[in-house]
């Protein structure tokens, strides 16, 4: 059954229930004083978000025939490291945010020490999942599924673009910074997306190019439209607080671009994007819709 | 060269000179706004700490003949996720220490949100270390090891441990519930570190009874010590603050027990640790020292 056949909308419906299906399942809460623990991590991943990152490992999945189960898995792995990262990013010293998804932040409806451990642990379960041997039968997969998502997230990845992040509160960004940070915040783990699916589907490197070049534009276009919905969004469609770029000083595609350039170059990525799947047939329609949807929202 | 030829004190002084290579190497400072990111992780991670956990792998990796470069990336890696550990238990919202191994805290020689990231960064680092074909040539060893570490350090492993730690500031624990408490505290970790030493040796896992049971008495021997240093310590010689349990009304072993008894039963596990390598010889002398200083330190 080809999810391209079916549109993104409902695969987007059905990943959502998948997604919340596996949460459900791997957070059962215990028995003991963990369970504040369990309730917290619930409550961060748990119905909400686009889980536009799983789709795109299954879209990508899709175009080699890796089996959907082994997609979903590490689909699902790395949503646990958005989750986390959300919810980190949520702390009072950090963004300090009170809103997240139409609901309050796990530190607001739990509190701060209570967050810090839900988000390690996600971080930690992330490789849990990776590691068995349901994700996937060869075990050199496995290994370069995790060693992978391990570079996507540490301090060569999102964890060091989230450093950039809260340096640039002091600094005068240009253009090219505010790209080399946004390749780390976000990039990094939208490009895992796409490597692993090429992991499992066993393409060697030097094949990757242009599956690495649409993860890149797919990412930048992404980070501006989120840009554009901190500028032009309200806290009632987006579900968080808006406004915080500009209040934080924080250099950003908008701020540099101004919102006309910035969404005319969101729309020249997305269609340089879509460009790199040019030797790819209709079994990469579903990551040409997710492209075209990464730009949708602001509309 | 067997380690256990040259006794365990001078074994200890080189695994630290060959931990802090390490962190050196792995953790070179960027040329970019991430720098503070990296000189948080080096605070932290460099010139400290008795490492160990790291020792505990290359003494169990010794009696399988596993060699040493291996056992030192495994033992590498879970120190990244012990300093992980430490800097987010320092945090004002979790223990809220300002002293750690005789220096600052990092959030208190950076800022908070450095060490939430700076710790977040290590536990990914442990995974990327792992996940590198120079730590063992066989996949499914990588993949074994990774699947391992994120068992022991997440919700039903060290996560978990430390969120019943936080929750018996509530509760009027017993001495089963403390056990508990403490064998995924600090047991998991530790537990992984006997397990790595297996896996990397291929020993089946119905063959690792004994080690397993080396591994569960070190590591109550080991708390029950820390919780002994914490009453009769002073912030000098343990280079942390002392006292914090009795100030937080937390049950521990020595509150439940007492002085004398406490001392008596970390004895006697520390006994039954060394029973549990009865089938091994000198190859496992290392592993008998190590268990023997682990008490040493209270004396």
């Amino acid at each position: 059954m080809a999810v391209v056949s079916i549109g993104l909308k409902p695969a987007l419906d059905r990943m959502a229930k998948d997604v919340d299906i596996l949460f459900d399942t791997w957070l059962k809460v215990p028995g003991d004083s963990r369970a504040k623990l369990y309730e917290a991590m619930r409550h961060a991943a748990i119905g909400g978000g686009k889980r536009l990152r799983p789709m795109l490992i299954v879209a990508a999945c899709e175009v080699f025939n890796v089996d959907r189960d082994s997609a979903m898995r590490a689909g699902f792995a790395v949503e646990c490291i958005h989750v986390y990262s959300l919810i980190h990013d949520d702390l009072p010293c950090m963004d300090d945010d009170d809103l997240r998804r139409g609901k309050p932040t796990v530190h607001k409806a739990f509190d701060e020490a209570t967050a810090v451990l839900a988000g390690d642990c996600l971080l930690a379960l992330a490789f849990e999942i990776l590691g068995e041997k349901a994700t996937h039968a060869d075990p050199f997969v496995r290994a370069e599924l995790m060693a992978e998502l391990a570079r996507a997230s540490g301090p060569a990845g999102m964890g060091g673009g989230q450093m950039m992040d809260l340096e640039a509160e002091h600094r005068e960004l240009d253009l090219p910074a505010v790209t080399r940070l946004q390749q780390l915040k976000t990039g990094a783990l939208i490009g895992f997306c796409l490597e692993a699916a090429c992991i499992m589907a066993r393409i060697p490197p030097e094949h990757r190019t242009h599956l690495r070049g649409y993860a890149r534009d797919l990412g930048l276009a992404f980070q501006i439209a989120d840009d554009l919905l901190d500028v032009e969004g309200d806290e009632e469609n987006t579900g968080k607080r808006v406004g915080k770029d500009a209040e934080a000083g924080k250099a950003t595609f908008v701020s540099l671009l101004g919102v006309d350039r910035a969404r005319q170059q969101a729309e020249m990525l997305v269609d340089q994007a879509i460009d790199h799947l040019r030797d790819f047939g209709e079994e990469a329609d579903m990551l040409r819709a997710i492209a075209r949807f990464a730009i949708e929202r602001t509309h």
